[in-house]
């Protein structure tokens, strides 16, 4: 790999540049971005090699291109690279939902749709911007990669080799499977601490409510203080996995009233145990 | 006060042991406890001066009985000290749902009702057993105490002060009231949490997917690690304030649903920002 572009030199895509550096790797690192002041920033920092807005010259000789934008980007970056990108150029990016990337661009990059790779680095922080970028974010942590049967399996494996050299470890699934899982494990637990904080906030004594809320409720809800721009959008691109979490989750919430209601203690201890012993099993084999 | 009798020395009622001599209270600290292992150790901890199972014995001439043994051991507990309580004993509690205390302690403790103060220390810890106790447990945390139209005055003044010399907060209102509030800010989110650990833990791919999960699902998950028959009989002993609030968490979350059926994109991040706006802005103004 001779030259790698960014598109997006934030937390994500900064901690890429970083762990390739870290690992040796000689390739240039080209940041590109919407806002001329953190591209610079990322150059003083010495995050990426050379800073431009000038797609063509951006391409030029690029092996992998990475779009590290918000989500809402990608259709817009995808659009903006199709005219000047070479046939052996890869291109794979790093959002949190993959059905929607993969159906936009097979749209946008048609015949050359083959070089495209889905990926969604599993790894993150409270902190955001080129500054908080950490060459060791993706140590240890998961990639996950979707190809499809027409991904080209260079382009796949040059993308496989980019997150390998990140200290990541990376797996393949389908985009389907990818957006099922995470509806279950991230998205919907970031709409229901949502949902209890707004359920909360909107009553006439949220005020007293909040004043006696402690460690439990602070661990539950952090992630209620994600960012609502970038949940909306992942929300509506994973909607229909997400409404099967929803109503798969009501089920099981509609279960624990009726014992609740019943006064099962039996059933509600059994309840408690399979998740208490779940969620502890859980902590423990998860490096974390 | 010369004498205080704990029931039950583990992390709750020695850290108000600890506490108190922190303080440099001198009455005597005499502990009551099911298994004389856990007393005898408290004991050679120094946690609590003396140990005891006669309960005319530990209760002559004291001040004050601190009932801080498991929830489901209250009515055990006022059964076995009612034939032996003086007229001046004041009593009190440290368990997480008062309603059900005060109704159970009223039909116990009878003419003697005036006496017992319904308390609910708002703090914890991971570790439970007296070796866990810490003398600053409770320092600027919450304490609950709530009277009613029964109760002696100078029984509540008692145990405020000696919820303050832990250095406590200490605030009053009525059990219902109490119930409500906790149902919402802890019962409630205990239950969700459960409630997701069971329905992943559940599936024929719960492997896989506890695999994909991460640092939010961690924090959001953690108190679905807590002891199963402790939130049997707190979610037993609260049921109709929970019930309310899982009706109301349920309205929530069908409007979620329609939001995000609809594409409502607007309304989907105006909802996201009510709720990171109060949860960051509850981080900020709480002490932790």
């Amino acid at each position: 790999m001779k030259k790698i572009v960014i598109f997006g030199v934030g937390l994500i895509g900064g901690s890429v540049a970083l762990a390739l550096k870290k690992a040796g790797d000689h390739a240039q690192i080209v940041g590109v971005g919407r806002t001329g002041a953190s591209l610079q920033h990322a150059l003083d920092l010495g995050v990426i090699d050379h800073a431009t807005n000038n797609i063509a010259e951006a391409l030029k000789n690029a092996d992998i291109i990475l779009i590290a934008a918000p989500v809402a980007q990608t259709p817009v970056i995808l659009n903006a690279i199709k005219p000047h990108l070479d046939k052996t150029t890869v291109i794979t990016d790093a959002g949190s939902t993959k059905s929607d990337v993969l159906n936009c661009a097979r749209t946008i990059l048609s015949e050359q749709f083959s070089q495209f790779v889905g990926g969604h680095p599993i790894a993150g922080a409270e902190k955001s911007g080129a500054a908080a970028a950490m060459h060791d974010l993706y140590f240890n942590k998961s990639v996950v990669l979707t190809p499809t049967t027409d991904t080209n399996p260079e382009a796949l494996s040059q993308v496989r080799t980019l997150w390998e050299k990140c200290g990541a470890q990376v797996s393949q699934m389908t985009a389907e499977t990818h957006d099922g899982i995470f509806a279950a494990v991230s998205h919907l637990p970031h709409l229901l601490a949502f949902a209890l904080v707004d359920d909360i906030a909107a009553r006439p004594n949220a005020e007293q409510l909040f004043s006696f809320a402690a460690s439990g409720f602070r661990d539950f809800t952090r992630i209620a203080g994600s960012h609502p721009e970038m949940w909306r959008d992942i929300t509506l691109a994973n909607k229909t996995a997400l409404l099967k979490e929803i109503t798969a989750f009501e089920n099981e919430l509609s279960q624990l009233k009726q014992l609740l209601n019943n006064e099962d203690g039996e059933g509600l201890q059994a309840l408690f145990e399979r998740a208490s012993k779940a969620r502890n099993q859980w902590a423990k084999t998860k490096l974390q």
